[in-house]
């Protein structure tokens, strides 16, 4: 045989994001021809025998997106976040996704900032860029509406479940809905956060019926906490953008309620987040968004 | 502030490649000029906030080594595999990583085949090219020697270490040194390989002094068995060359002695490899290797 590699394969171009460290494959398909098939997307978010990501995200017009919902969106956003799970299911939205889509339109051209529409499976998002507390971008999304799940039948302390993790007593957690499901335990003072096990999932009690993300935080003072998350399907995780918002609202709830632009700053794993209360019972989310590589990956012959 | 995305950082080429799903970030040193600091090869190495791989591959001209060891092989071998570890520390020798090291070399035309020499930390490597069973290249390279650690104190079965694995009673294990220590266990047919858990290190009794890489192996015929290892330091991986080296080393050892040239095949569980007794005392690991993408990147400001 020749010594020569292998047939071709077909090849994709590709950049490689993440938003404090949740990560992403990008894929440009500027003229919506590419398209991704579940097992390309299953082959991109693979760690080991490919890219690796938490999911894929093709960069496509929005007139030309597959689902009619987001192409009636065309005219508000032109680009369409297509954000794909590392199953290859899709996913409505992902808040840390958004910046890192956000920070690739920006520097290819295909925005301009300081506001950028783009559309997604929950509608049309829009972004804000400025200048971070450190000089690097910061992008700011709204997320949507967000509610107490329980606030009808919630004692006075705002607890409606309790949350039982490996070597502590059951702890209170409040339930949150932003367009998925979480419940936020504040730790008390004697806990180590850092310590806690988070290698199997929290038992909650009563249990949701399509599980919840956790959030177990602490508050460093003023506006300001510090969290660890474990993501309901996934396990924990360096960062979860809902996570963040729905930790920094419930602390804001259990303060009285949240003031109109009241902000905390939230410290995750991979970094830190910004959390506003918008009016409205809206919350936006700020991070950073690092675009770390660019390249051109061959994906396996069907 | 400008919508501009963040100054511009140090562009690093690379390649990423696997070798049965152990994975590794390659970077083109080709006049030895760039070298690799620690932080960049952990930055590289980072499955979230980099690129991320098993370890990082520098591909430099042997005369342009750090180490005057290795620098003395340049007229045996043109290219030296400067292999780290993930966390930035150096490695002498990886199995999986010089077949994507040589197929590097050949696509690259650095190589011309179908044996390509190439300097490691542990010597002259000796890579021969052909073609493998389903039609792609396949790569073997001699590992050079190996031995049963206590040939002289072992029973007739050749067991010297039981190991202990959740839900199991101990087993019996055969200690292999391949350069670095292996502990083989051969399980029995009424086990389910599939099932053992090894989210923690199998219990080695007598314990290792360093430790020990723990294979647990079934046969599934003559010159064929399965796989799943346990890398001392790292945890259950999806493929170790000289795991599987040792695993068939093993099992000819079992079987009365290996006969020179007898070849078992290995299924690990991100691939298949096939494992060669050489004259000598030596053992040949071959099997697929895959360049999956390339690109730039951008690397973080020191």
């Amino acid at each position: 045989m020749s010594i020569e590699s292998a047939p071709t394969r077909p090849a994709v171009p590709f950049t490689k994001g993440h938003g404090t460290q949740n990560d992403f494959v990008l894929v440009p398909d500027l003229d919506g021809a590419r398209g991704l098939t579940d097992a390309q997307v299953r082959f991109l978010a693979d760690r080991r025998g490919g890219i690796g990501g938490d999911g894929v995200i093709r960069v496509v017009p929005t007139r030309c997106a597959e689902e009619s919902e987001v192409r009636a969106l065309a005219d508000e956003a032109e680009w369409f976040m297509d954000y794909r799970n590392a199953d290859g299911s899709r996913a409505e939205m992902c808040g840390n996704g958004t910046r890192v889509f956000v920070a690739y339109l920006l520097r290819e051209g295909l925005a301009s900032g300081p506001e950028a529409a783009i559309a997604t499976r929950a509608g049309v998002k829009v972004a804000r860029v400025s200048e971070g507390e450190n000089g690097e971008p910061s992008y700011a999304v709204d997320l949507g509406p967000w509610r107490v799940t329980h606030a009808d039948t919630v004692g006075a302390q705002g607890y409606d479940t309790l949350v039982a993790l490996p070597g502590l007593e059951p702890l209170p957690g409040m339930s949150l809905d932003l367009g998925n499901p979480h419940v936020v335990i504040a730790l008390p003072d004697t806990a180590d956060l850092m310590d806690l096990d988070l290698t199997t999932a929290p038992v909650l009690n009563p249990a949701p019926e399509s599980g919840a993300n956790v959030e177990l935080v602490q508050p460093l003072g003023p506006g300001h906490l510090q969290m660890r998350v474990h993501e309901r399907g996934v396990g924990e995780t360096r960062s979860c953008g809902t996570g963040a918002a729905a930790a920094a609202l419930a602390l804001m709830t259990w303060s009285g309620a949240p003031h109109d632009n009241e902000v905390w700053r939230v410290d995750v794993p991979g970094g830190t987040l910004h959390v506003r209360a918008l009016p409205g019972q809206r919350v936006e989310l700020a991070g950073p968004a690092v675009l770390v590589a660019d390249g051109v990956v061959e994906t396996p012959r069907d």
